[in-house]
């Protein structure tokens, strides 16, 4: 497998951080398999609280972020659900089609790489992003979304306790506050995470041969870490140092064409650097059994054919049925407990429309 | 359409109507104001249970219910914000404007009229109505959504749970189980509940002023009763027999064409029937102050603008600007608590996408 990092670290690098995972922290250690750890690392510019995050839930709801009103982030982003949309594509304002799949939202704050090529470092820039991107919320202009949200009097007094004190753009306010509500979004207790934490019953005879298989056969190469997708942020690894690897490793396979594996080129679109192409973040597998269809185009329609087109692509292998079904059924096993989320209110103006008609063309 | 006049009842009807009313029931009868009861009528055809209500949530906040997967039922009636889209006209399935504005579904389980024209006698048979409209979810054949949804293991189970024994279509199940949840949607103790059940410290006294004047001035004539939308479904009213009223009542202001008043002529849209035109229902009034803008048209964009069109196209009355305020200032206490409910967990089959391509498109 040729492992192809984005960032390379220097070896003294690797060594002082992989020494301090083992004495301080088994939860983050390189072990084969990780429990889930009770929550992800907070940075220290935006550190958690109960104001950001319930003002984080609101915004993430509200369809006034949004140019026409049409979508909130849960339209593609499904907290009832995979945290994704379940679409091949998803389709974002306007209908319009997004060139991916979105990702699921859950245990998003144990990500290295956001989007699937990595373009934004953290959740914080990630947002301003989503808003403007024109198959995203497609907002022509942010300055008109902060005053839509600032016309709103309970935003406004939500903004100031959660930033007290604090003078940055309304944007800027906005994006903490989703941040800070997406770390919170965790799915902990998989029969996975049992399995692991030593009660060997919640595995089957079928999904611990899958989880052998899984390692064996080379998934856990890439599908690493806490969250099945390479290093959490953590001493070894801050947020924008992303893990990438390729995809497909061995181009020219029937896959090519059957899935377009060739027509996107990952981080390649973004940086124009050669050395990027097929270039991918390595997709999270936790709860994966909630956000078919799979792969950053969504070709693959169920979990039987991505595991059968990965083997292909990455190793030349074409793993036998029964082969495929364990590693599936093991794959089910990382369905964690989707928390209790009380629907948000959104505030309005009493008596008056919650939005400016000059904001919405 | 068989209610061709305002009140279709013969007198003795009323007089006994009353006489029970009086005696069995203070919440139901016909004061000036009432307190918004505990519960609506369940009608004994279908009767409330956890599963029923657990299901109707469910799929209420499913997108799978719409033709292409893009909207759920919260999409035009928000149960985070006022019970409807806060837009002049709603833009259901593919963004189609609708050509009306969506009513609140808060304590919907009050109202004897739906739509506003009436054209549903109740709930469970609105429901399909709303599946099927093209402008609302766009569902061309009801059998792909029954597919689609007996595709998902969970929801054949639900509805097996919530209809034991029962045989009937899944359509039926359906509509019957979010007729169900839709009936616990209430908002009791707004400042206007309190005031009435005795606590006198609630209102203030332009708010009181404001109650005195929606009586004397009109307004009460058409609002009344627990959802100021007229009588409830009880032992007077049961649904289907549509309380209505003329708007304008009095054709021929300026009002007629600055807010096109004129065109769409409401019940007779339905009926074809001369005597039905410009028959609306009376739009319930709690939490009015969540739901800008107004009529049935959403042309009134406040609700002090509301109310001076309301006083000159039924009454030809030009109210002060202090009037309005106060008459305005008693609504907003009609804003109730908007009661707690969690995000309910959509489900789909492990590892398998939650749609079939084939009806998709």
């Amino acid at each position: 497998m040729k492992h192809k990092k984005h960032h390379p670290y220097k070896l003294w690098q690797l060594l002082i951080a992989g020494l301090s995972l083992l004495i301080y922290s088994n939860a983050f250690a390189f072990d084969y398999f990780q429990v889930l750890p009770k929550a992800p690392l907070i940075p220290a510019t935006n550190p958690l609280s109960p104001e950001k995050i319930n003002l984080g839930k609101q915004l993430f709801f509200d369809k006034r972020l949004s140019q026409d009103l049409s979508i909130n982030c849960n339209h593609c982003h499904n907290l009832m659900a995979g945290g994704d949309d379940g679409m091949p594509r998803s389709k974002g304002y306007k209908n319009q089609q997004s060139q991916r799949s979105a990702p699921t939202l859950w245990n998003i704050g144990f990500q290295t790489v956001l989007y699937w090529d990595g373009r934004a470092p953290n959740l914080e820039q990630l947002i301003p992003d989503h808003l403007r991107d024109p198959a995203i919320m497609g907002v022509r202009d942010l300055a008109e979304i902060e005053k839509r949200i600032t016309a709103i009097p309970a935003y406004g007094e939500a903004i100031k306790k959660a930033f007290p004190g604090t003078k940055q753009a309304v944007t800027q306010s906005v994006s903490m506050a989703m941040a800070s509500f997406l770390r919170t979004l965790l799915t902990p207790n998989s029969r996975f995470d049992q399995f692991i934490r030593g009660d060997k019953s919640q595995l089957t005879q079928a999904e611990q041969q899958g989880m052998d298989l899984f390692r064996t056969e080379g998934c856990l190469a890439c599908h690493f870490g806490v969250n099945f997708a390479g290093p959490a942020p953590g001493p070894a690894m801050t947020m924008g140092d992303g893990f990438y690897e390729l995809f497909p490793n061995h181009p020219g396979s029937q896959y090519d064409s059957s899935h377009d594996l060739l027509s996107d080129l990952g981080v390649f679109q973004v940086s124009g650097n050669k050395a990027d192409k097929r270039l991918w973040r390595v997709p999270p597998l936790r709860n994966i059994a909630l956000s078919a269809p799979y792969f950053h185009n969504g070709s693959a329609k169920d979990l039987d054919e991505a595991i059968q087109v990965m083997a292909v692509a990455q190793y030349r292998k074409k793993l036998e049925t029964e082969q495929i079904r364990k590693i599936r059924l093991f794959l089910l096993t990382l369905t964690g407990e989707i928390p209790k989320i009380t629907l948000p209110k959104l505030p309005g103006i009493a008596g008056k429309p919650f939005y400016s008609e000059k904001t919405m063309k």
